[in-house]
C-alpha cells in the first residue's frame, strides 16, 4: 500500500488519491488529532503526506462542505471550531426555516411529505436494532429526513441555504451525538412529527418540530459545556 | 484627468482608481451598456479600462456583494441575470426571516425598534418631498429599514443570510423600482407595520409585513414581465 513500503501511514498510493486523504483528515479529526481552531498549514499537510497540492485541496474543499473545516479569508484552512453561540444561532435557523415549510405545505404536498418520510423511518427503525449502532447511517438518514422537509416547498436558494446550515450541524452531531440514548429519543420525536403531518395538523406539526430541534440543541450544548464551551 | 489627456473615459487616474473603476461599471450596468447575463471578460476589461487587476477585481467584488454581479465557479464573472422565479424565491426568504424577527421580539426589544424605524421613516418622509425624487437615497433608507428589523433579533448568521438575499433584491430594486408612486406606497406599507408594532400587535405586525413584502414582489415581476420574463 505505501508508496516506499516504509509503514509510513503519511504515504498514500495515487489511486483515489484525494478520496484517501479525505478519509485520513477525516478520521485525524474525529479522533481528535486535529483540534477545533487548528490552523491547517497546507503546504507542511502535503510535505507531510508526500502528496502534491491538488488532491489535498479536494479532501479540503469535501471538509468544508461538510463543515468541518473551514476556510478564513486571508488567513487560512482551520479545523471547525464549535461554540455555543454557533450551535444557538444555527438552530434558530433551522427551526425558522423548517418551521416556515410546514406551515407552507398544501394537503397534497403533505401527504406526499409524509411518504417519503415514513420510508425513511423505517430505515432509521432498522439501523437502532443494528448493534454496534451504525451511527453514521443513523445520521445520515437524519440528515435525509431534514432536507425532505426543505424540498417540499420548492425554493431552490433556501434549500442551498438550509443545507450549508445542516452541514454545519452536520460537524457537530459528529463530534457531540455518537449516543445511542438521543438518536431513540430523536426517532420518537421524528415519529410524533409525522403522525401530526398525517392528521395535517401543521399547528401541531409545527409544535414537534420545535421540541426535536430544542432537545437537540440543549443535548449538543450540554455536551459543549462539559468541554468547557467551545471544542 | 485622463492619465493621457486624451480624453478616453477608460483612461482613469490612479487615486482612488478602484472607487471610480467601481462607479464607471455601475452606471454601465445600469444604464445597460452591459446586459443581464452577460460575461465579462476581466482581462479585457483591465486593458481597455488600462487598470491593473486589482482595482478592477475590487470593483467587482462590491457590486458583487451588491448583487449587481455574480461569481459563478469555474466559468467567470457575470452581470446578474434576473428572473421571475429569482424574485419569487427572494421574496420568499425575505418574509421568511423577516416574519420570524418580528414574530420574536419581546416588548422591550419591539419599541427599541419603533423608536429606530421612526427616526428612518422621517427622513424617508423628507425624500419623498425632494424633487427630482432621490431614488437611490430612498433606496438606501429602505435597505436600512429592513436591516433593522432583522438586527433586533441578536442572530448573526442570520443577519448576514438576510443581508446576502437583500442585496440580490437591491439590484432588483435598482432596474424595476425607479417608480414615485411605488415608493409612496411602500412608504405608507411601513408606516403601518410601525404602528402595529408600536401597539405590540406583533401578528397585525406580521401581517402588514406580508403585504409590504408581496407588494413589492407583485411591482417587481409586473416589470420584469414588460421586460419579457428575464432582464
Amino acid at each position: 500500500m505505501d508508496k516506499k513500503g516504509g509503514g509510513n501511514v503519511y504515504e498514500l498510493e495515487h489511486t483515489e488519491l484525494s478520496e484517501k486523504v479525505y478519509q485520513l483528515l477525516k478520521k485525524m479529526i474525529l479522533n481528535r488529532e486535529f483540534i477545533g481552531g487548528q490552523r491547517l498549514d497546507l503546504n507542511d499537510l502535503s510535505q507531510k503526506m508526500n502528496i502534491s497540492r491538488t488532491p489535498l485541496k479536494d479532501a479540503v474543499n469535501r471538509l468544508v462542505q461538510e463543515g468541518l473545516m473551514e476556510v478564513k479569508p486571508r488567513s487560512g484552512t482551520f479545523v471547525t471550531n464549535l461554540k455555543i453561540s454557533d450551535i444557538e444561532e444555527v438552530s434558530e435557523m433551522r427551526l425558522m426555516i423548517e418551521q416556515w415549510c410546514v406551515s407552507h405545505l398544501t394537503e397534497l404536498r403533505a401527504q406526499e411529505l409524509v411518504a417519503a418520510l415514513e420510508d425513511i423511518l423505517e430505515k432509521f427503525n432498522r439501523t437502532l436494532s443494528v448493534k454496534p449502532f451504525p451511527f453514521e447511517s443513523f445520521l445520515e438518514l437524519d440528515v435525509r429526513f431534514h432536507n425532505e422537509i426543505v424540498q417540499a416547498v420548492d425554493n431552490q436558494r433556501m434549500l442551498e441555504q438550509y443545507r450549508s446550515i445542516n452541514s454545519f450541524l452536520h460537524a457537530a452531531r459528529i463530534y457531540f451525538f455518537q449516543s445511542y440514548e438521543r438518536s431513540l429519543s430523536g426517532h420518537d420525536e421524528h415519529m410524533a412529527f409525522v403522525q401530526a403531518l398525517k392528521r395535517y395538523d401543521l399547528l401541531e406539526a409545527c409544535g414537534k418540530l420545535e421540541e426535536h430541534i430544542m432537545n437537540s440543541k440543549i443535548s449538543m450544548i450540554a455536551r459543549l459545556q462539559e468541554n468547557g464551551g467551545a471544542l
